[in-house]
C-alpha cells in the first residue's frame, strides 16, 4: 500500500472510543486491505489517561484539551466521540472542520441541533462530516438512504431508534410487568440512564429521526419539528389490550411525506402483530423505508452498545480512508430545503383509547355521542363483564380521524362524570 | 451543476431495462442533485426496436448490436441488462470494459462464473464493475457489505435470496397446498418461469450467494463451491410438521466461515419461528450478516422486479457519476483469496427426518439403531396413531451430527425393510 495513512484523533474515550480503537487494532490489516490505505489512530483525548479501558492508548498522542486535538496539525480526521448538542462536543466539530479535517461523529443531538450549519461548515471547508454511527450504530441507514436507495423518491420512512424504550416495551410484554418495574430493572443492568428521560421521553429517538429525515428528504435537520410524546404512561393494561387486539405496543419515529409537508413524530404506537417492525424486539433497532422505485425495504440490528457503534465510526472513517466523502445529508448544503412541516394535529389516523369508568348506565352513550359530535366513528369496543359502581377499562378502536378532531373529542369525553381518569390515547399504524 | 452528464447506455430492454430508464426519467432532477450531475440515458440495445414499453426510446440512440452499444464512444456507462452466464452478455460486459466505460450489470449468472476475472479486467481498465442489482434488488446488501459492514470480520451471512422459492413455500404453508400445485399457479401468475429449474433447484440462489460471499470474505467468486439443493423434494407433509416443531422451511443461502475453510450452501432449511427470517414471506428476500463488531443485522426487501432492481442499478450509476467507485468485490482484485472450501460433508448441525414406514413391529428398532451406529442421537419423534400394515410417516429431530455421518446413516435406513421411500432429511439450523 503506497497512500500514506489515515491519521486518526479520538475525543472522547467512553464505550464507544474503546470499542473504535479496538476495531481499528483488531481488524487492522483487513482495514488496511478495504480502504487502501492504514487506518491509523495517533492522537486521543479523554477526561481520565490513566485508566484501565482494556486498550492501550500508550503510543498515542495524549491530548489534555479536546480542542487541541481537533487542532492537532498531525490529525486527519477527528471522531467527536464526546456528546452533547453543545459544549465542548460541538467546538470540537467546527474546530476540526475549520482546520481542515475530517469529522466523524456519533453525536445525534449535535446533529439534531446543528446539522444544517455544520455540513454547511464541512462544505465550506473540503472535508467529509460523516455520522453513520449517530443513528442505530449496528444498522448502515444513512449510508442506505444517501447511496443504496438514492435513486428513490422515498414516501416515508419509520423505525424503532431507541433500545431503551424497545427493551421496556419488548419486558413488559414478556413478562407483564409495569413500566416503572421494568425501567428500574433497566437501570439496575445499564440498559437505561439514572435520568432516564432523554430515552423515555422520546428526545433520542427524536434526535435520530430528524437526521434521517433530513437525510431522506434532503432537507436541514429540523429538530424542534418532531412532535415528541415517550413512553411514562403505557400502561401494562394498554400492553395486553394490544395482544389481544392483534397489535404491538412500539415508540416509533416516524418521517412521511405527506401533501402538507413533511411529518415528523415520535410516539407510541400501535402495529399490527404482523408487521415486520412488530417483533422486532429487546435492545435492537430497525428502521423501514418506503422509496418509490424500491417498494418497502427494511433494516434491523443492534441500535447501540460498543461494537456496533464502533463498526459505524469505522465505516466512515474507511470511505473517508478510500476517498469517498459525501455531502453530510447526501445533496450539497446549499440546496437542503427548509423542508414544510405537517404538525401532528394534520395527522389522518386511526388509534386506540381507553376510558377508566365507573361502571354504571348512560356514561357509555355521552362518550359515544362526543365522538359522533367530532364525527369520529368507533371501529371495536371492550368492555368485561360488568361490576357496578367499580371502575373498570372500556377499550376502543376509532377509525380513521383527524388529529384535532380526535384530541377535542378526547378532552370533551374527559369532562364527563364517570369517567376517573384523562382518557388514554395510543395511535394505530398500520403502514398500509 | 457544471460536472458533464454521465452518458449511459443501456444493453437489454425487459423489465429491468425498461424500469432503469424510467427511474432516470421520473427521478431526473433528484438524481442531479444527489450525483452532482445528470444522469443521461443516450443508447440502447434491445432485441426489437419497436415495441410499446412505456417509456420512450425515440431520442435515444439504437443499437441493433449490443457490442456496438458497449464499444459507443459516446458512452460512459454500460448497463448490462441481458442475462446468461455467457455469449452477448459477457461480451458486453468485457468489451466495455476494454473499450474504458464503466459497467453495471444485473447478471448474477455472469459474475457467479466470471466475476473475478470481470474485477480484474475492471481494475485493469481503471473502471467500475459494479452489480447491486444482482443480488436482491431491493436490498442494498452489496453495498452493506463491502461499505456500511466493511469494519466487520463476517463470520456468516445467510438469507432468502429466491423470490419464487420463498413464494412457493409461503402459499404451501398458508395455503395446505403441494409443491407442484403452487409452482403450477407461480408460473401462472408469472412468479416463475416455465421452466423454472433455474429457481427451484437453488441455482439463482446460488448465484447469488457465491456472489456475496465473495464480497463478505473478499474472496474469488466460487460458484463451484456452492452445494446446491432445491425444494422440489419439500412436501405439504413437511411444511406441517414444520410448524409442528416450532420451525417454518425456507430455502436459504448460506455462506460460513469455518475453521477449514468457507462453506457455502443452499438447501431447504427449518428455521426457528422466532428468527428474524422465518417470517420473511412471499416474493420478499432478506439477508442476515453477522459482523465481529456489529453483531447480526438483518436486510428485508424485494428480491426482484421492475423497480427494486431499477432501483439498484441507478444506485450504482450515481455512485459512478459522483466518482465513487470501488474494486468490484471491496478489495483489489489481484488481492481477492482463493477461499478454502469447507464441503457440504464437514458440516455439523440438528436436522429434521421424515421416514415413510410400513407400520409393524420392529422397525423403528432396527432405525433407532442405524442412528446409533453412526453415533446420532435423537432429539424427538413424532408418529401419530396406529395404521397396521399401512405406511404411516415417521417424523424425527436428530440433535447436531456430522453430515457424512448421517448421510451415511440415511442410505443404510433407506435400505432396511419397511422404509418406502428415501428418507426426506431437511437441515435445521438456528443460527444460534
Amino acid at each position: 500500500m503506497n497512500a500514506p495513512p489515515l491519521r486518526i484523533g479520538i475525543a472522547g474515550l467512553g464505550t464507544v472510543g474503546r470499542g473504535t480503537l479496538q476495531v481499528l487494532l483488531a481488524n487492522a490489516e483487513l482495514l488496511t486491505l478495504r480502504a487502501g490505505r492504514e487506518l491509523r489512530p495517533v492522537a486521543v483525548s479523554a477526561r481520565t489517561r490513566d485508566k484501565d479501558r482494556g486498550v492501550s492508548i500508550a503510543n498515542l498522542r495524549w491530548h489534555d484539551d479536546p480542542l487541541a486535538l481537533a487542532r492537532d496539525p498531525e490529525v486527519d480526521v477527528v471522531v467527536e466521540l464526546i456528546g452533547g448538542a453543545d459544549g465542548i462536543a460541538r467546538g470540537v466539530c467546527e474546530q476540526a472542520l475549520a482546520a481542515g479535517k475530517h469529522v466523524v461523529t456519533a453525536n445525534k443531538a449535535l446533529l439534531a441541533h446543528h446539522g444544517a450549519a455544520l455540513a454547511r461548515a464541512a462544505e465550506k471547508a473540503g472535508r467529509t462530516l460523516a455520522f453513520e454511527a449517530a443513528v442505530a450504530g449496528g444498522i448502515p441507514i444513512v449510508k442506505a438512504l444517501r447511496e443504496g436507495l438514492a435513486a428513490n423518491r422515498i414516501h416515508q420512512l419509520y423505525g424503532i431508534l431507541n433500545g431503551t424504550c424497545n427493551y421496556i416495551l419488548t419486558q413488559m410484554h414478556r413478562e407483564g410487568r409495569e413500566f416503572a418495574a421494568v425501567l428500574k430493572e433497566a437501570q439496575d443492568l445499564g440498559y437505561a440512564e439514572a435520568d432516564p428521560s432523554f430515552d423515555v421521553d422520546g428526545v433520542d429517538a427524536g434526535h435520530k429521526l430528524a437526521i434521517l429525515a433530513a437525510t431522506a428528504f434532503g432537507g436541514e435537520v429540523d429538530f424542534a419539528a418532531v412532535s415528541l410524546e415517550g413512553i411514562r404512561h403505557v400502561s401494562l393494561a394498554d400492553v395486553r389490550f394490544a395482544e389481544e387486539l392483534g397489535y404491538r405496543i412500539k415508540l416509533l419515529g416516524i418521517a412521511r411525506r405527506t401533501e402538507g409537508g413533511i411529518e415528523q413524530r415520535v410516539h407510541p404506537c400501535m402495529v399490527p402483530v404482523a408487521a415486520p417492525i412488530a417483533t422486532v424486539d429487546g435492545v435492537y433497532n430497525a428502521v423501514v423505508v418506503e422509496g418509490d422505485a424500491v417498494g418497502t425495504t427494511v433494516f434491523e440490528g443492534r441500535g447501540a452498545g460498543e461494537g456496533p457503534t464502533a463498526s459505524a465510526v469505522v465505516a466512515d472513517l474507511i470511505d473517508i480512508a478510500r476517498g469517498r466523502g459525501l455531502p453530510a445529508f447526501g445533496v450539497p448544503a446549499a440546496r437542503l430545503e427548509k423542508l414544510a412541516r405537517a404538525p401532528l394535529a394534520k395527522r389522518r389516523g386511526p388509534c386506540y383509547v381507553r376510558l377508566m369508568v365507573v361502571d354504571r348506565p348512560g356514561i357509555f352513550a355521552a362518550v359515544a355521542a362526543s365522538l359522533r359530535d367530532h364525527e369520529i366513528s368507533m371501529e371495536s369496543v371492550l368492555q368485561r363483564g360488568r361490576a357496578p359502581g367499580e371502575v373498570v377499562p372500556v377499550v376502543m378502536t376509532l377509525h380513521e380521524a383527524a388529529e384535532a378532531a380526535l384530541q377535542r373529542a378526547l378532552a370533551e369525553i374527559a369532562r364527563h362524570d364517570g369517567i376517573v381518569e384523562p382518557p388514554r390515547m395510543i395511535r394505530i399504524e398500520t403502514f398500509a
